[in-house]
């Protein structure tokens, strides 16, 4: 079986988070991979499809309750989710606005309110904006599928998403990276632009993922670094650091 | 904290284990948490500089006791060293031929043996040789640096200590990847030609980590398809298979 030997650095979201590691990518989630390892496990929970309301479940069972004492520590959280809540009806990925947000609060008061039972203070939370959505490519890709299919998000909608986001993330006060209006900027604010970020209107590219990843760090410097990666030291000692004469004695820390 | 959804993958080994999600090489590491997205949990256990001698500690931590019953299943463990034991003296990463061996069996015995603490007759392991070394680009390598470094491994010693990769696989009978020969072939057996595959003489670019994904994926087939990530089933379920009329139903399965 696998000791616990690193704490975590969990991404909790839909197909974007779940997709972070995809080769020629350079996704933020195999980046955060990189400049964590030997120091933190960047978890992949993210989950293809899912709004908030099926995330709910999971999410409870990914995060350990308090009396689980050998659990390994969640240092750090990302929460991602919106760009399938805003999916429009009939789209069985539809969820109200108003639900999605306290979907929201739900999860991070999961972690972040001391009646908890896996209340857990020294997580650090981090709500994500989704991305904005290229409806003109969106379109595009659906009406080639067979049978075709109908526009199932709005550029408008995606955005009241995307705010509801960061509206959660002042009232619960927790970290928040806006990922849509970066993406939007970039994009000189202009819909059909965002296919320089965005492959099928939808999903990131390696340009949008560079985004994201440059976001969230600059967001983990402000904001939380004592979770930087260069605020941790490496589990296990760098090999130069090893005491020669007596290797077990620098390399049993546990 | 962190709650156990997925069992694990564990990659054990030096610098070319550790820096197998860099950005732009699609190491195997990278490619390996993408094909096991929401299947098994892929942990970079990569120790930079490190040889068999400085593993066996960190090893024994890294697996757990059969008596924690609460840590993560090991589905598979692969094992990958030799490139750091296989320096020459006055290097302090030597560890001689013999010693390697018994490293790495004593690195198997603890996951294999019905007597050791550590027996977890369930997990997979898997023993990887590793690369050759170019010693032209190496040699380069070392000599550019302030102050310049004499050369540190020879090629006939790394093929031998992968050789002996070989046996001890063969002897404890556990599936073998030969990323010695594979790269070797791949070269033409042409010594320069191994820039191809290492960009400094010792770790891989992306043709070099192309190869021993390539390798393990054809060995996993092979020998273990149990374990291979398409006879794995999503943790949590694609979400067109959500009851969406009582969706926590299909959704809570611990």
């Amino acid at each position: 079986m696998a000791a616990h030997v690193q704490d975590v650095f969990m991404l909790f979201g839909d197909s974007i988070t779940q997709g972070a590691w995809e080769p020629g990518l350079n996704g933020f989630g195999q980046r955060l991979s990189h400049v964590y390892a030997r120091k933190l496990d960047v978890l992949n929970r993210g989950l293809s499809g899912y709004n908030t309301e099926w995330g709910i479940p999971v999410f409870e069972q990914c995060i350990a309750k308090r009396s689980d004492e050998n659990a390994p520590k969640l240092r750090v959280l990302a929460i991602w989710f919106g760009a399938n809540d805003a999916c429009i009806l009939p789209s069985p990925q539809h969820v109200p606005l108003t639900k999605f947000s306290s979907n929201l609060n739900k999860m991070v008061d999961m972690v972040k309110s001391p009646e908890s039972p896996r209340y857990s203070p020294d997580t650090r939370i981090i709500l994500i904006s989704p991305p904005p959505v290229n409806t003109l490519a969106r379109r595009a890709d659906l009406a080639a599928r067979n049978p075709p299919l109908a526009l199932d998000r709005e550029f408008e909608i995606t955005r009241a998403y995307s705010e509801a986001v960061r509206e959660v993330a002042n009232a619960q006060n927790v970290p928040f990276v806006d990922v849509w209006n970066a993406i939007w900027t970039a994009a000189g604010e202009n819909e059909e632009s965002l296919s320089k970020f965005l492959g099928d209107g939808l999903h990131l590219n390696e340009d949008g993922y560079k985004i994201v990843y440059n976001e969230l760090m600059k967001t983990i410097t402000e904001q939380c670094p004592e979770v930087h990666y260069d605020n941790l030291a490496y589990v296990f000692p760098p090999w130069a650091e090893i005491d020669l004469s007596e290797p077990a004695k620098s390399l049993y820390i546990m």
